[in-house]
């Protein structure tokens, strides 16, 4: 019998006892021994909740019990589940999270610690809910050099962004509809400017790199600014406006951002819709590969913290070393080199006069303005080749591909 | 440094010594410790290949030798791969495999003994190329009851569905440019009659429910059937015909079968398009996840298989416990309940009439002919309601939701 205890009983943490106690028998059958929650830290009673009797108001018993094995940490928010958590790795204990906050600000200093106690720091639940995305990444692909991670890593933006471009709706409708199924926050902040996907993406960047960079120093922008007119456009191009999480080497220096992208629909993340979340990897030996799935949700969130206490229990897991980015290894978004969806004001002259600029074959008259893609360059040869046109430019957005 | 053999090297072998040599420093440093290729075995002599030397054309020196850890079977068809594995895993080594034919023949033996030995046996380049399918079927949804695995498997056909969706042109000359291209074998039936697709549903049969089924005792249909008329007749209603390999459990029984379905474009199943494949996992708690990527070719599978040694390396696998199918275990096909759309000779008003036996409220009319999706409905329910109805039935394929 393998004993663990549960931080936090919320969301993820009732759903945690939810998956462990509905399919007890086949777990323990592929597991080959059972599992016991022992404790569940919270500071509020649940006295109606059958495994309400094991609720403690403090971690202390929890890592003074050398019977407990593995830690799951669901609390959300940086403190105290940092400190916790670093606590029950010295204790001996693995730990495993969906706590993005955690891992984004604190992982590098967390896995080397599990190392040094011989334990697992798992985050399974951290990036894409359930979707099964940093194991196949750390394990699946580790014969590959990492060349790029793109992905909608944010089910509420993307319900938003899906529902303007089927319906023709502008953002504020949007994210009313959102907020009133139950899809975005009262305050959405945290969603709609970008935040909890660039939480995510420093994450997948620190396992396809090795480079830990804080979510505070890489360039995010949300999609508040996005309008129903953007939306067509993008649809006239054969393309969906998609806030995309992207990493990449650019000149020996790691790049992460976030920012809405235009998506052409021959990748697969175009076609990704409502609270869905997509990963598209590619790496040097494998090519593309893209992941799918529920990028939150009690359940499939819950599935993946089980399956990281499954891994942590049987141990032997290869942990990353990841080093906190110095200034040095960040790269400056400026130098990514991409192809840029741009609409200037101008008739069909004007656009016909604007193309040696941006190196485009076709476009399309929109409303007294021209739309095109460029070919690709980068942020400050776009900006040169704007200034240089003298064409007075309405918006442009980097286009991935 | 751990010592390897490879047992066989064409493409796939070949692809292996590639990318252990081409990302030697990465994968030494992320796994901890270095690879070496010790033997290959291979009828052929290649006297120009920096490794040329290493080649040897009986198993037993391999066997005989204690340094070999893991041994890396790629050899393709049943014999001798088959014994040489057994022999291999009695010897105590690891064995990874990217040979379908082996595991979905003989992967419920070759596990048993595996796990008799204390050592693994590994076949993620068996489905799917390089995409991760095997173990995160295995691992990451361990905590999840399977309902079902849906997919596109064989990248040959879906390269010549995806022609005639495009191009309109018929099946004969879709086949000829991929056998032009290279996607296509001179005798190309294996993958065209969905044999090659077949092989790789009763391995994820097999993960999803522990029940290994002979690749000749389920229903099998390939797509030389399938008309341009059909593709477009599919377009009509949103939907594309794609080759699938599917597995549910139908009343406690295991189903298993390969056929031409209709693929919805809310599936994103629908968007694979070409020589990729992809693959659809329905579990309880996760909900839907969706794996994409390069389902062939040499260093994508070579990856897998690199990928594979690694964990056999490593050790602490867990191997699935795979039982060969008594006949009492597996399900009529005519029992799986789906959607179906038809395609019926006749008028408006005949299509009224037939509403009441299929349960549709939209109909296409097409030169003659009406065509529907119905309400779920069994095989048996189906031919019943075709028998009722009283029109000439043109064709008939099951719709994957």
């Amino acid at each position: 019998m393998i004993q663990i205890a549960l931080l936090g009983f919320g969301v993820v943490g009732s759903g945690t006892a939810e998956v462990l106690t509905e399919n007890r028998a086949l777990i323990e059958k592929r597991f080959g021994e059972a599992f016991n929650i022992r404790y569940i830290l919270d500071l509020r009673e649940f006295p109606d909740h059958p495994l309400g009797g094991r609720v403690v108001h403090s971690i202390d018993p929890i890592l003074a019990d050398p019977e407990i094995r593995v830690v799951a940490e669901m609390m959300g928010g940086s403190h105290p589940a940092y400190e916790f958590t670093k606590a029950a790795l010295e204790a001996g204990k693995s730990v495993v999270t969906s706590n993005k906050e955690v891992v984004a600000h604190y992982g590098a200093e967390l896995l080397a610690t599990a190392r040094e106690h011989g334990v697992s720091y798992l985050f399974e639940a951290s990036v894409g809910g359930g979707i099964p995305i940093i194991r196949p990444l750390r394990d699946d692909l580790a014969p590959n050099e990492i060349l790029s991670v793109s992905g909608i890593l944010n089910g509420t933006t993307n319900y938003i962004l899906t529902k303007m471009k089927k319906e023709g709706t502008d953002f504020s409708l949007a994210l009313k509809e959102a907020q009133s199924l139950g899809y975005a926050e009262t305050d959405p902040t945290a969603d709609i400017e970008g935040l909890d996907a660039a939480r995510k993406i420093v994450i997948l960047a620190a396992l396809a790199f090795g480079v830990l960079i804080s979510p505070s120093e890489i360039s995010v922008q949300g999609i508040t600014g996005i309008t129903a007119e953007q939306t067509a456009a993008a649809d006239a191009l054969g393309c969906a406006v998609k806030l995309i999480g992207h990493t990449e080497r650019v000149g020996g220096r790691v790049l992460a951002l976030v920012a809405p992208h235009l998506v052409p629909a021959s990748s697969p993340i175009h076609h990704v819709e409502g609270v869905f979340n997509g990963i598209l990897v590619n790496a040097d030996m494998l090519g593309k590969t893209f992941f799918y799935g529920a990028g939150a949700g009690k359940l499939p969130t819950a599935s993946a913290v089980v399956s990281d206490i499954l891994n942590a229990a049987a141990g032997n897991v290869r942990l990353p070393e990841w080093t906190p980015a110095a200034p040095d290894r960040i790269a400056d978004p400026a130098d990514r080199v991409c192809r840029r969806a741009f609409l200037f004001k101008g008739c069909a002259r004007c656009a016909e006069a604007t193309k040696t600029y941006f190196g485009y074959e076709n476009f399309l008259l929109r409303d007294g303005a021209f739309l095109f893609i460029s070919r690709p360059m980068s942020g400050r040869e776009a900006d040169a080749a704007v200034a240089a046109c003298g064409k007075e430019l309405c918006w442009a957005l980097p286009v991935l591909d």
